[in-house]
Order: structure tokens, then C-alpha cells, then sequence
């Protein structure tokens, strides 16, 4: 008799978003009457910019015609495509990844959920605390978390670094060694990030200590301060030890159209393995490529017009950032982040947990966020507010929370 | 120090088709002057049917409009897709699968390589021999398949299936009791399929001793005689041993669009657990959903207008199958296959090894196929054909081939 993977069972209850999307729908049906203004998930709800548009358009007439109609994709995305990125997003900023070293996917909550793989079953794992649960649970799965302490809500065989006001939510180094440190900065959820200084900081430990980085950068285009590194890959000596993963997500609206990209330097070897081979083999084993016309979409990103566009977008997401970080603070509220991210992280008031704020404000301000306990237990007592609303939904939420 | 997914290690080689893709490179490079056709991959040639096309203009202008835009879709797919599914694909042929059972992906190659992580690491698997290269290596990187003897081509932990001219393409059941059976019928690569009367014995073998049935059926459009089942869900009990898989790729033209789908029947539970549940964590946890357009572009497939583009395109690409089964048969070649199916075996003339014929036919016809070999030990001695050429170089082809 076939037996399943064991290890799923160990999964806490289920993923944190469903939960909040079941709670809502529980209450919008018992209150029928009332607005409820989403600011928790987060989805963009701007349009696709006008460059992206009319490139799917081309794309599509090219897929209707037998001379221009393109099957399968390279397996690691196409050239024109690979191009762009190396250019625009590491070589214009003086970091040194070539197109050959990118591999095209669709979604960084796949990367990051697959770069795992190709390490050893026993590998040990850090993470921020709090953190994106994608990263635990994809070694959950994998048999690498140990068990879970349903009180504590931690795994015993992961490495947690708490980031908490106390420490301006930059990790300190571990005590006990890593094999795989998942950083993500600009932070989902805390909004908040790191000076080059301080990745630097990481990144020779990692050499040191012989880890790997996996940067989750997907915030990157909500930088705004000048000393915040936009790429791992401007730290010294972070092509031996990190892979950087990115999304067109959140810079140019592609939730719904599903394009990303992965950076494993040439550099990486262990044991006179490439890692970049390991993962070029898992690409080609169990992934068929992004669509032809989504790489097109994405490749508009890198045109002057897009840049433009994908600016006024991310612009526009920052206003409202700005209006709940200001908001909440002359409310006498503590906040933080919303300054080089869309995320604002919010101290829940009166040492409420984080649930009960999601329950109280759902109930008393009909305002949706997202309960920081759900991104690990150094996210109890606080709450995130995403800045990905309409402004006049934003104002509104923070106005209604002002009231309460 | 961090170390590697050490069951990397054991793949053989590179992925059949990037070798192929090397020889036919390095050939083209020494003879520039010679026009190479290729018969090989299992690629589309024609364009996207007009339904399809009309689908994903109009989906792009939603994405265009703050109003009808789309961001991250619902995890399984949306709903429109699935109805439309499990009413085509299942209902109209008395199939019991409704569309929370549907699970819509990327494409079968991504869900065939992943499928199997939900199953104890343990897990002995049976696969046909020869058969489509991913099965068996997506387990090989999960440490299932034992060790690999280079001489006879063979994984020391996995059961074959031999599929030869002697069984009609039609495996034995295994004497050793597996957990998970790959079958695929009609099958890539021999291009032979199975009655349904065949097929219950296989479900009927999965019930008894417990196994599952992974069952894919991304060529069922091409099947063109009576008594061969569409689904696997026209056997009785198939909802409780076998998962189906199924893509738009060959039926629709998809390869460079990607969309896919699997079924995990709801009535497939192993010690209280159902895999429905465990294969809907893996898509919540691991994947964000097929890119809206595209999922529009599927619904297209099953509007009136799209069955009937779909259905000449099929027809187009089995003239191409009739005409090298026919033509090489006339020329005294032994082959297989191309009925029920887009690909035709052939037995390679005077004992010649596969890769042999495929050097000697690249070199003498300068036509590109797939040998046999690399799709597992009992493919040697055979050759793959595919109908997805044009019908001009299918003519060719089989003309210069019928020269040599």
C-alpha cells in the first residue's frame, strides 16, 4: 500500500492567507451592510502599464501566425529577456551577473519554494522571525524543520532570528551555523531593510561560515534611501555565496500574469559542484518556461516607456504608504517600515495579540490586514497594512482607524 | 559548510532533447549548405487557434483596465476554467470529476515532475519502458530511484515495464507490487495507446494491491478509435486509485503558452489523509496560479468555435502521422504507432543502435528524430518520429528517409 509524504501532516493548519480570506468572508456574510476595505494581501491593484500592454498585444499576433509562433521557451528563459534583466537590473548598478547566470520562472513564491531542493536533506535552515512562510514550509515539506511546538509555534530543527523593534528588525548573526540563510530585504513583512553596510555584514559571514544566501529582493523597486543595496550582488564576495531572487510582482503589477527571475552566480561550487548546473538541471527536469508572451511583457519593463510607467506605479503605492505611516503615527500609533517598501508594520496597542487586533479591527473598523503572529512568533503584537489599496481606500482605512 | 542535493549527481548526462540539440548544432555547423528537418521534439508548429487568440486580446485588455483587472489567481484555478473542464473533458463522457477536483498548472511537465512529493520518499515506482525521460528522473532527485548501472541504462530501485513489439506496447503488470505506476496513453513515445478494457486491468491491479496510478493523458486528442478511453475515470474504481494529468499543449497548440491541468479525485485517501488535500497545500504552498490570460485562453478551447479549430488542427498534424506511417511502411521499415497518436515508432533497419540511426539519418537525410534509447533501456533498437513537422517537411522527410 503507497504511504504520502509524512511530513505535510506537521504543517500547522492552513496557509496564513486562506485563514484571513475564510475570517473575512465569515464576516462580510454576517454583515452584509458593511464596506470592508482590504488591506492586508498583498496583491497590486493598479492596471498593467501601458508599455506591457501593447508588448502582450504584439506577442499574441505573433502566436497567431505559423512564421512567428514560438513553442517551447529555452529553458532558462529567453535571450532577450535574460539580456535586459543582466543589464538593467545588475550591470547599470555595477554588479557583475551575466545573462547566462539568470534563470526566467514564473514566480518568485515558486523560486523561493524550490531553491531548497537542490540541497542536501539535511541542511539546516535560518530565517528571519518574522518571516514569509513560504521558506519554512517548503522545508517543512522537506522533511528539514524538525517538530513543531504548537505553543511556541517554532520549529525545533529551525534557526530563528528574530526582527523586532528592539533590534531596528535586522537580524543578528546566528549563534548556531546555517547551511541556508533566507534574507529578504526590503522585509515582507516589516517593511523594513538593510544598509550596504549591513549586508555586507551577512554576506562575509556567509564565506565564512560556508552558507548560502538566498535573498529574496522583491521589494527592491520600493527602494528609496540611498545607502539600501538594491542587488546582494553590491556586496563584495556575495557571487560565492548568494542567490538572489526577484519578481516583476510587485514593480510592474505581473500578480496575475506570473513572471520572475533567479540569479545563481557561476561562482557557486561546492564540492567541486556548480550550483548553477544543479539548478539549470531542475529548470530543465520539471519546468517548461515562462510564456513566450509574458517574456515579451517583461521585457517592456526594461523599455524607457515601462521604466516610466512602473516608476509612476510604484510611486503611487508610496503615497499610500506614506499616508498610513503618517497616519497611524500622529494617531499616536508605533509604525514602522513604509519608507523603501509597500509594507507598513504596525505595534498592535494595549499589548493586544496580533489575532485579536485582526478580529477587533475587521469587527470595529471593517479594515483587513494581516496578523504579524502569522509570520512566525516574533510577529506576535504586531500587524502589517500593505499600501497597495486605492488612495481613496487607504485614506479611508486610515481614517476609520484613527476613530476606533 | 552547506552541501548539495547529492541525488543530482546520479543523473546520467544531460536531458535527452539538449542532447539532441548539441549534435544537431554541431552537424549544422560542419554543413551549412545542408537544410536539416526536424522530426524530433514533440513541439507544435501551427499558430494559436483564432478563439485562442481573440480570448487573450480581450483578457489583455482586462489586465489593461484598474476595473477588470486580474492579480493573483485563486490558487487551483479559476472556476471558469474548471467548469469548463469538468464539463468537456469528463461530464460529456459520463466522467465523474467535478471542478474542485481539477488542480490547473503550468504545464503536465511541471506536474508530473512534482506530483510524486507527496508521496512517501520511499515510495517504490513502476514506470513503461521506454517512457517520458521526466518520471523517472524527477524521483531520481528525490533519492527513490536506488543506484544506476551505466551499462544496461537501468535504475537498481525502479520496476520497468518493458513495451516492445513483442507486447503490442502494452506493459505486463509488474511481478514486484509498486506504490506509484506512471502510465501515459496514448503513450510518448511509442505512440501506442490501450483499449479501455486494458486500462480497467491496470486500475483494477492499482485497487487490489494499493497503489496509485499516475495516468497521463496529455495526447488524447489525437486518439481516433473507438475503444480507446479518453480518461482514465472511464474505468470503474479510477476515482480511488488514479490521478490524471492532462495539458493544452498538444491538443491546442499551448507549448509556449503553458496550462495544464491534474485531477486529484476526492475519493483518493491513504490512512484518513486525502492526496486531494496534500497535492492543494503543495499548489497554496509552492505556486501562484497560471497567469489569468492564459487560464482565458483554456476557457477558449471548449467554446464551440475552439473545438472546432482545435479539432483541424489535430487533423492536420495526424495527415503528417498517416503519411510517414504509411510512407515508410511502403518502403519496408517496421513501424508503430501514429493511429491514435502524433508520434510514429520505428523499429531501426538491420539492428542498428538508436543513436546510430539517429547519427546516420542526420547525416545521410538530414533529418532530425529521437532515438529510442533515450527514453529508456527497452527504446533501444527504435526511433521516434513526430507529426508536428509542416506537411511539406513531413513530405520530405519521408521521401529523403525512403532515399537512404
Amino acid at each position: 500500500m503507497y504511504r504520502i509524504n509524512e511530513n505535510y501532516l506537521k504543517l500547522p493548519g492552513s496557509y496564513l492567507f486562506s485563514t484571513i480570506g475564510k475570517k473575512v468572508s465569515a464576516f462580510s456574510a454576517a454583515n452584509p451592510d458593511k464596506r470592508i476595505i482590504r488591506l492586508g494581501i498583498g496583491d497590486v491593484t493598479q492596471p498593467l502599464p501601458g508599455a506591457v500592454v501593447e508588448a502582450l498585444h504584439r506577442a499574441v499576433d505573433e502566436m497567431a501566425d505559423a512564421d512567428t509562433f514560438h513553442g517551447y521557451a529555452p529553458d532558462l528563459g529567453y535571450e532577450f529577456l535574460r539580456k535586459a534583466i543582466a543589464e538593467n537590473d545588475f550591470q547599470a548598478r555595477g554588479c557583475a551577473v551575466e545573462p547566462d547566470e539568470i534563470f526566467v520562472s514564473d514566480g518568485a513564491k515558486s523560486d523561493s519554494a524550490n531553491i531548497q531542493e537542490i540541497f542536501a536533506a539535511d541542511s539546516k535552515i535560518a530565517v528571519c522571525d518574522p518571516v514569509y512562510p513560504v521558506y519554512v514550509d517548503s522545508n517543512v515539506m522537506a522533511g528539514r524543520t524538525g517538530s513543531y511546538d504548537k505553543e511556541s509555534e517554532v520549529w525545533s530543527d529551525v534557526i530563528y532570528m528574530p526582527c523586532t523593534a528592539e533590534n531596528g528588525f535586522v537580524p543578528e548573526l546566528p549563534e548556531k551555523t546555517p547551511d541556508l540563510i533566507y534574507l529578504c530585504f526590503p522585509n515582507n513583512p516589516t517593511g523594513c531593510t538593510v544598509t550596504k553596510d549591513q549586508l555586507q555584514v551577512w554576506v562575509d559571514y556567509a564565506n565564512r561560515v560556508g552558507a548560502v544566501i538566498i535573498f529574496d529582493a522583491a521589494y527592491e523597486a520600493y527602494i528609496s534611501q540611498e545607502d539600501v543595496p538594491h542587488s546582494i550582488y553590491e556586496c563584495e564576495g556575495a557571487r560565492g555565496c548568494a542567490i538572489e531572487l526577484r519578481s516583476f510582482s510587485k514593480n510592474a503589477g505581473f500578480t496575475g500574469l506570473r513572471l520572475a527571475y533567479t540569479v545563481v552566480p557561476k561562482d557557486m561550487v561546492c564540492g567541486g559542484v556548480s550550483l548553477h548546473s544543479l539548478w539549470a538541471r531542475r529548470h530543465g527536469t520539471k519546468y517548461n518556461g515562462a510564456p513566450y508572451i509574458v517574456q515579451r511583457a517583461g521585457e517592456a519593463v526594461y523599455s524607457e516607456e515601462g521604466k516610466a510607467q512602473i516608476r509612476s506605479m510604484v510611486d503611487r503605492y508610496m503615497k499610500n504608504a506614506r499616508y498610513i505611516l503618517e497616519g497611524l503615527k500622529s494617531a499616536g500609533y508605533e509604525v514602522y517600515g513604509g519608507v523603501n517598501s509597500p509594507y507598513v508594520w504596525m505595534k498592535t496597542p494595549g499589548q493586544m495579540g496580533s489575532w485579536e487586533f485582526f478580529d477587533y479591527l475587521l469587527e470595529r473598523a471593517n479594515v483587513v490586514g494581516t496578523p504579524g503572529a502569522g509570520f512566525g512568533p516574533s510577529g506576535e503584537g504586531y500587524f502589517r497594512l500593505t499600501a497597495f489599496g486605492s488612495y481613496e481606500n487607504t485614506v479611508e482605512a486610515v481614517e476609520r482607524i484613527k476613530e476606533i
